[in-house]
């Protein structure tokens, strides 16, 4: 049994981790920490966790690491850097936010707005996207959990871009988001009078941050620089992310590829050719449906993928990071099915 | 490892029992039936499915019983009865339909409109409130499981009830429910487009049939002819039924009968006074939230029930019946948090 | 034509008012004030009002009342008092807040927690519903508009409790309120993530503001004291509150009564014996419809409310005064027809 | 004052049509037909139109078209063929379904998978995209209102590719559209368990009917054939379409193209550089809101366009070229504001 501690646990994220690892028959929580809610309980903080025995939430520096194994890291962007910094070594982490997802200090600050105040460990950072960094991940001190639009979009693109099926220079995903993904912090977008009627664009033109996750991974992969046209739109359904990506490529090969290429994996199902997946079968799942269909223009090829954000685009995908990471079955904890309707 | 057959498998229970048993580590889906889908997969009639290893639809005589240890019955009102009559022996029943709910023929022909046509059935039925019931359904061949609103209901004034806390001829129970009730069905008032937007009460004036499980439970819980007034409304979110109950008696009085009527069951929680259950918190899971507050006018006491009207309403209530049916642990497969948000 | 200014025009209130008044052949919008977005033009705060052509939001202390005949004044709780006392004496006001619609000053206290500034207004003020009160409001300086649940529940009651047709001491009121009631405010339970799949009461026991007009209003209907009891519970759906009012009296006589009360009112539509409203028929207008069921049990009657909170639970209700006020056609403004699906 | 009758009214559209007409000074409605809820009334069928005194629904033969000026046929597609072939010559004609927005009978039998019936009258057919073709429609017997999807593209491109602004051979539009778009027709993934947390693409790759549309308009427009890429997704709201249309041109020039080409129109709001419009601000109203951002790519640009598709995208479209036939003001009963929240 290895004991756990999250941070910034009455967030969503924090939730779904709970959720998750309640079900989990390796790990135990050890403490949970929150900001201005401490001195709380979860059952207070969520009343769908009151039947768990769980420790009240505390400040992070009540937490006594001595016999911590892992952290998961769910705290706002920027808050990590310090803290995963000045941990005991035998600490592992995950974090859920956005400080170690980019490599490059420059590209940090570009898109984050801030110097990054620990370069060091952000280069011993590994990539969370468990699929295409499982070795990595299981010998890693600090997995960077990625964006959860960022998870969608590469789950649909990677081995495309990897085999050179489809043109670098006109990648183009249209995501469709469920507002969890914006967390629980109070805007007026984000009420549900606003929100509950409306379908929107936001970060539109090439101002998500998670481009700078995509520019960097898609650059790696091809050998040379990708920039991809990406924007988020904003629909009234609590979880879940649709991507569809419109790519120049021939369709039934790249069907092909990605089948294959997830031929092996627990998670991520490719449908049948010519079908399309929605968010509805996937939600409350770590699973990931991808949908590959030709369109009637010749040489064009529409990739539809779906997760449900909180879930495999996040908390989801932590936990099967920090299965490998302490040497546990991959999918301990995930296996559960998607909830429908 | 037991095996068991899902009869209507292309129905929301059907495939809710479908997502319990297969996080369940003691059951083996060993058939599906389904009438007008025979044939289909279970990946064509329900997606979020697809990544399971499950037996394709067939109709109900193409199954081989023989090795089959549990039947669940999740037929539409009525076929149940002859269904039933004709398995094999050896072969136990969780009848998730309105089939067995009742025990007088009579008052069945009167809610239901249609003579029984397997009375002597009726008559071993054990009625499947799981709480109240337990031995008996340790060693009945066919369970008959409640109703949702029934189950909801019940579990905030059974103990009242048996307690002689509360005026029995004052009952008032006003129903919020999610539009999965009502089944897959095709009807035009069960449009998106007519209930996404709308908030309508329906079989007003003591039409419901639930009210035929009432009578006769409640009747034979106090020793005396009870009838409760009960109005469901469709409310726009699909899963989760909130029972507001207006009462006459002794609000902490109730609070306290309640607390220690469930202080040992593991899916019934019982909140701190004056706090109220929502539905959101138990979506998805077999738990049941109960929340009792005094009224500012003296004598009124307001007991509100929250439960997943797929799960522990129906689906997770019949998993529960046939694990103890089969001698398994009561709560395997079970134990699942709410997805929230 | 008559001017018009709307103070706290940055809310939902504001935003309906400037809605229906641009369908209004007889006012013209002179004056829109916001606290914290003075500065800002409609278009920025209401996107959907970006076509018409409106003043710019500004402080209250910069509007010039001069040729001002009306003021609207949709503020929060406890800000109207002051505001309203030092209007020039030509200005007529409809005051969309709480502020004065409870005429005893210790009553106000009691449920709004603060004395009331400006007690000898309070006396002059005229109780909003329309429907009741159409002579007094006509020559009203001040009219205090209705709470939305107030004014749901009085269509349903009134005419019952002034026929003497139901039982005074046993009167139940069961709401289910759309989110927009809330106002923009920002609150961790109103974000869409929290509200969008949960349905739950609130303000239970008793301790709803509402009840403070309803105990005046009915006491003073009834000529004796008369305390209803009274629990709200939010909804997913936007606009809308449907009132279900269990009662103990003659079905078929309450019926009758309500369709005689209402017979010739322009916005109140009374169903066909036994037919229940829903909210989504109302959604956009200001019509209330009411449905009478008996129940199964002898002497007990179910009256259904439905209206749009937003309109003629607020705003519509607040143009219907101004209407009388200002000497134009009641209904001016108001006919359009609730928008459904 | 016309007189107009409505035929296929118990659809959406038609009672879209009659909640417009309503509103309307000029139109009566004379009669409304309905194939298989003839002898219903519209209350029974449409519940919020029931304050309305209209006419009951009768089958389409037993209309007396003799002093009918014109007729709105909201049909399904396919039944106004040979209806409007039959129609007295005096009467004029808006036909919401597809009957008549191909010119070409090969391209309809294409898409539509059978010989067109009426091809001479298919000839005469006006397409009925208001801003596009109005001195056309006043003229016109037979205007054919186009797709929803279709007009929304439409607003978007049409100014760009007449103004040879952007690529034609790479067009690309992704579509959010609530289910409305679908009718009133029982299908099981209409239902409300079905939709409402599911978002899903549909008629992927090129199968999409309006797409005939599209080929015939653009292709006629830009003097050259012309394909787009178009997919349409299901979202959980019920009015509006939101189009992502990713282009590749000179964003500023395309926003200086489309706020010249609509600096006239009445309904078409062209948003300030870089501002996103969303679909929760038109519901309900004839507006349709234009959205254009530039890209962080070089030469890319996104135009997003939002209507609501029960009005502007059908019955406030068809209002609006009955006004021009009629001789009557274009504007006339489609002023109402969007109902917003």
């Amino acid at each position: 049994m290895k004991n756990v501690a999250i941070l910034g646990a009455s967030g969503y994220t924090g939730a779904e981790l709970v959720r998750l690892i309640a079900g989990h028959s390796g790990l135990r929580i050890k403490a949970l920490s929150a900001d201005r809610k401490a001195g709380m309980t979860m059952a207070d903080v969520f009343p769908h966790l009151r039947h768990l025995n769980l420790p009240a939430l505390v400040k992070m520096d009540e937490i006594d690491f001595a016999d911590v194994d892992l952290v998961f890291a769910a705290l706002p962007h920027g808050l990590s850097q310090a803290l995963v910094r000045d941990l005991p070594d035998h600490v592992k982490v995950v974090d859920l936010g956005a400080d170690f997802r980019l490599s490059d200090p420059a590209e940090y600050e570009k898109w984050y707005g801030a110097a990054h105040v620990a370069t060091e460990l952000q280069q011993t950072a590994v990539y969370g996207l468990t699929e295409f960094n499982r070795e990595a991940i299981r010998t890693a001190r600090l997995v960077a959990g990625t964006g959860c639009n960022a998870a969608t979009v590469q789950f649909a693109l990677r081995p495309l871009i990897a085999g050179g099926l489809i043109d670098l220079d006109d990648i183009i995903c249209d995501l469709k988001c469920g507002p969890t993904g914006a967390g629980r912090a109070l805007k007026e977008n984000m009420l549900f009078t606003e929100r509950s009627t409306d379908v929107v664009g936001y970060a539109q033109g090439g101002k998500h941050r998670h481009l700078g996750e995509f520019d960097e991974q898609f650059s790696a992969l091809a050998g040379r620089k990708v920039e991809i046209q990406f924007t988020p739109h904003l629909v009234p359904s609590n979880r879940g992310i649709l991507a569809s990506c419109y790519l120049k490529g021939d369709a039934e090969a790249c069907h092909a590829a990605l089948a294959e290429a997830y031929a092996d994996e627990p998670f991520i199902v490719v449908l049948p050719f010519g079908e399309a997946p929605g968010t509805g079968h996937v939600t409350g799942s770590n699973f990931c449906h991808l949908g590959i269909t030709a369109d009637r223009i010749s040489g064009r090829v529409l990739v539809t993928a779906a997760l449900d954000n909180l879930c495999k685009g996040s908390s989801g995908q932590a936990l099967q990071n920090a299965n490998l990471m302490l040497g546990l079955p991959e999918t301990e904890g995930l296996m559960m099915v998607p909830v429908f309707p």
